[in-house]
């Protein structure tokens, strides 16, 4: 018969051999209990969005993949003609707050992992691919959103990133009024600020002869751009970058008010107990996105500064002002996972596995003591032990070849020798020691050697 | 500002709110912990495979749904022009295998607990969805597979359905090999088996008449389908159903051979400890898809068959022939969890949750305490307890409505005189039973409150 190519779809192609989705999904398994930590719930939404809902903010039509029926398109299938998958996971959350703002408690705090797809150019190398994992937390409120929302962020991602013991990293907060205010300052109008600021997001990636040609071309005058970008350009411990806005004393409101709340909010940011270390005040911190209205962060490995931002978000005012007219302010993060594991792989971060689910392998020697091996199998599942067996006919060797590739923990065998003396001998498979135990002694024998961890 | 319509996409919509979604992810958190409890290891593949990889078996084109982009088509994109949604997660596993054989372990032995897409016509009312969840296990072994691996399937099975408890359930077997020995007998070939295996696949749903039309049809003898009917439909104890089949004789191999691994297999079933009365051997099970060989599994509720089979499967010769000229033979079984999400509910059969992530909500009553509130959080949040502080200026009626609304089972209230005092307020939500605390017995007071279960 001739064979169809087993491969996989360009951009399309995170996917695992057994022992790295085990690392993928403990990774998954630690964000998820830091966001419950702090009181974040899951939320799940469809992969496919109606294409107004999603197009309803406008501009990213490019990289929206829609559905369509591959034969028989029926034209009654609203799906086909009208869904396409989400790009990223703020659009339905504000549809989906937006639909149930009746039945929810506020301010709603919730957290989504889930995939998003976008036809962008997949770039393996720098873990770009087109259908990857999102790890967002937003807090929601209606009308008003205090201050402290903002200042608690730095909290939980320093929670997230401590626990995943990658080397250290700094949490960079700016916040978009400040930003605003330098701005103004600079004669530069609200209007015209989207292409100033997309010149200073290149400061860490481009030339500086690059952006301040950027910045000229986009109106600024020669003497203005040099100030700008050495303002914004240079590294500052927080309350260094404090005094600077201080002393700036800029007089024009948006400055005024936002220096006031950055100010605030760094002292919250210290009593919610982040280490001094841990974070910063970097006015070069800008974000692309037209919708943050507050604090902004970004966080970077301090050994890897290569890999980006690992954990980016901000404070918006309105979340939902396309779907609803109640006012829905918000602040939220998200942890681009398919991308950071990508990296961390390949920069050699990841931690080895504490746990695997695979910790009993009850080899069978004898088929025809089966009922034997099951007993074992049953009673270690009923105290709660993940245990296989063996159910092939193969020697020995084999049978332990498939251990360790999978990566059992602990082996059981016996044969007519162990059946005669009503013992086992277990096998620690990390140390290769191994013992001869009673029957009645498998049980706390096989839990004393999984709780100890294997590193 | 005119607004969209916050709606979702018709068949995309099994969408929860909070505490639903928290009851959705405990079911598959128990069904997660059952399959790695007999040594199934995650997997996850991409949402979206190359057309020709999904459409190499045939057949299922009508209800795939192929990616295209919005806007801007390029050309040079792949998964635009060659990519399409995955419809089960058995095609995905098959290219996945065929892909990854030389790095795999063997038996390979993976669960996979993921969404599919296919463009049927979506019925809510029967919990039919064109996004949904499936929960698949499969033991994929090279050149030969035991038996004994389509034996044990029946006790994962039992396993997962025990712990969920939503009643009585029985795990009804068939063979293949059986049913088409059956066929033989009464002269039906194999090329003609197709559409006499679907007639007799009604027989639950149809009237006999209905059944014996269709059967007589597809030329089956008026006699020899009403002797059929009698065979396929009548329910039967295990053994009177071994002791039927020993008796009918039939002289063709398929049979002889069939009857002799079926009665293997049920003792096997036995010696896995699967209950008598949670299995039965039903010669009605059929199942549509003609690739199965051996063993087929339905399951259903007692109480409830209007939902029909809750987890089905079977054994088949080879998995992945499409792919690869390497025989693979495997055993495997579907959950389809959105559907029985959907239908559980509405047959009011779901657990209340036993566990929610909201556990502690530190109230604030004095904004000036602000560190004093979030100690208390940070303290327990250290000692793995999942912690949130209300951040909003709230009155305190508002605050513990929020806190029942989210579900929080344990509220810490202090205000000035509990701060002169050295004590805290901890309420327990679930009994509303309140007591004044010392700061030292925070930590133990509340973690003997959250180990007492909530119901």
């Amino acid at each position: 018969m001739p064979k169809v190519r087993p491969a996989l779809l360009k951009g399309f192609d995170q996917e695992f051999l057994p022992q790295e989705q085990l690392q993928f999904n403990a990774l998954v398994e630690l964000i998820r209990r830091n966001f419950e930590r702090f009181g974040f719930l899951p939320l799940e939404t469809p992969s496919a969005e109606r294409i107004e809902v999603l197009t309803s903010k406008g501009g990213a039509e490019k990289e929206i993949y829609a559905l369509s029926r591959l034969a028989a398109a029926d034209e009654d299938d609203e799906a086909a003609a009208k869904g396409a998958l989400r790009f990223d996971l703020t659009v339905p959350l504000a549809r989906y707050v937006a639909m149930r703002e009746r039945e929810l408690a506020f301010p709603f705090r919730r957290y989504q992992i889930q995939r998003v797809w976008r036809g962008e150019n997949p770039q393996v190398k720098r873990g770009r691919f087109r259908e990857f994992y999102q790890c967002d937390i937003d807090v929601i409120n209606r009308e008003t959103l205090s201050y402290l929302a903002e200042a608690e962020i730095p909290s939980v991602i320093y929670s997230v990133f401590r626990e995943m013991a990658i080397g250290d990293f700094v949490i960079r907060i700016n916040n978009r009024k400040v930003l605003k205010g330098i701005l103004q300052h600079f004669n530069i109008a609200d209007g015209s600020a989207t292409p100033i600021l997309r010149a200073l997001d290149k400061i860490e990636k481009e030339e500086k002869a690059a952006v301040l040609a950027e910045l000229e071309r986009n109106g600024v005058a020669a003497k203005s751009a040099t100030e700008l970008y050495q303002i914004i350009s240079t590294r500052r411990q927080t309350n260094e970058a404090l005094a600077l806005l201080t002393d700036l004393a800029y007089a024009n409101e948006t400055f005024v008010q936002g220096v006031a709340e950055l100010g605030k909010i760094v002292e919250a940011i210290r009593q919610f107990g982040v280490p001094e270390g841990a974070f910063a005040i970097d006015l070069g911190v800008v974000r692309g996105l037209d919708y943050y209205t507050g604090t902004i962060y970004e966080t970077t490995l301090v050994a890897h500064p290569d890999i980006g931002s690992i954990c980016s978000g901000g404070r918006y005012d309105d979340l939902a002002s396309y779907f609803t007219s109640t006012r829905l302010p918000g602040v939220g993060i998200s942890i681009g996972l398919s991308r950071l594991f990508a990296r961390l792989k390949e920069a050699h971060l990841l931690q080895p596995l504490v746990r695997t689910p695979a910790e009993v392998l009850v080899t069978t020697l004898a088929p025809e003591s089966l009922e034997h091996y099951l007993r074992i199998a049953a009673r270690l599942r009923a105290e709660d032990v993940n245990t296989e067996v063996y159910l092939e006919r193969a020697k020995i060797g084999k049978q332990f070849e498939y251990a360790n590739k999978k990566g059992f923990r602990v082996a059981i065998t016996a044969g007519p020798d162990e059946f005669a003396r009503g013992t086992v001998k277990i096998k620690n498979l990390a140390t290769q020691a191994e013992s001869d135990v009673a029957a009645g002694e498998i049980i706390p024998t096989v839990k004393s050697m999984l709780n100890t961890k294997v590193h």
